[in-house]
């Protein structure tokens, strides 16, 4: 248990990027402090653990921070690597495909899901054409498979999953349907929420639409 | 020799994130195919083998390709993995270190490099600002060290001396000295360029200037 002492991780309840990491820590068994964040106000441990991005997920390990929810869920592979099923694969091309689907999620959804809900008329069409192409191009990827790598959860599932419970507020947003859009990829979020790792690491997505909803008041948006 | 079998290599000359690949693959003794690519006339097997993003470099191993970058450079790391010194730490700190900073790279070196020569005015100078302050936080990190996982090349050296290429563009189309902002930094470069790998990857700065004019020429940039 000593390499499990002093992990704590600064947060935001909501943010998709830190659900990854709680999942990833839910998925080793590792025990944690979780202290949640102002994203207002911060505080000056995020500014001292975290002062090139000064953003949350952060987790702190033995007193060493680690930033940046894709790089944190590599550290928690490899530190409780003797701890149940691996996250990444063990075959090197697995691995590298792994790492570029996630790749693709961060340089993609999160931009795009943001255009879904901030803009309004063309610019929120075009984005929801774009975030349509997305889905369709995860759905291929995943296949007929159960999990992004096959039958076991992993790091691509746990690089996408935390966005299913944000789908509800782009689709309210942007008037669309993602089931009608990519059905295989809704069955496997729902697979993915029937692990225990996911579910209490994600948040009813009508709680999620509130927020969304907070934020557009905050930035003007009717 | 026989995993050695079938490396192709699809690239473009100036590109640096192309030369990652060919200083990973130089670092680690890997004999491979180089095939220039067009990127004016994408050709079929680049195509093919980034249907996602369509871009350099790809690497093909024995008929698979890996696409983006730093999840090549890993996949060398991680393949080639018996030869010679490994190019992530064994550490996993150490290795969440060099993975966050060549992310940082990734995320900020090459855009805000682009809008110095893409740029004017205050626009550029806003980059040129942007940009030095890139530089004094990489300088930062360096510290001391001789590269930046300590005193063997790595991950991090691997992602960013390939800029070091256009630090002569940058200097020029925004009038400024990187060695007067960040001299240790210039002496890093100078450092990892006596090394075989990085010395036949990389062009002189002045060719990669001459492809610059090209291209603001291509863009109508006076």
């Amino acid at each position: 248990m000593g390499s499990e002492k002093g992990v704590v991780l600064l947060d935001f309840w909501v943010s998709p990027f830190g659900q990854r990491v709680r999942i990833a820590l839910a998925e080793k068994g590792v025990e944690y402090e979780y202290s949640e964040q102002s994203l207002a106000e911060k505080s000056p441990l995020l500014l001292k653990s975290n002062p090139v991005h000064k953003k949350i997920p952060v987790l702190i390990h033995d007193g060493k921070p680690i930033c940046e929810s894709l790089v944190i869920v590599q550290y928690i592979d490899e530190v409780w690597a003797d701890k149940k099923a691996p996250i990444l694969p063990k075959d090197p091309y697995a691995r590298a495909q792994a790492r570029f689907w996630a790749d693709f999620i961060d340089k993609k959804i999160y931009e795009c899901g943001t255009r879904l809900w901030k803009l309004k008329g063309e610019a929120q069409e075009e984005a929801k054409k774009e975030f349509i192409d997305i889905l369709k191009l995860l759905e291929s990827e995943l296949g007929d498979k159960n999990f992004f790598g096959g039958d076991s959860f992993g790091f691509v599932d746990i690089a996408l999953v935390p966005f299913t419970a944000w789908f509800y507020s782009y689709e309210t947003c942007a008037n669309f349907s993602v089931e009608k859009e990519a059905p295989k990829l809704v069955a496997w979020g729902k697979r993915c929420t029937e692990r225990e790792s996911v579910a209490k690491s994600l948040h009813d997505p009508r709680k999620v639409y509130e927020f969304v909803c907070f934020l557009k008041k905050r930035f003007g948006i009717e």
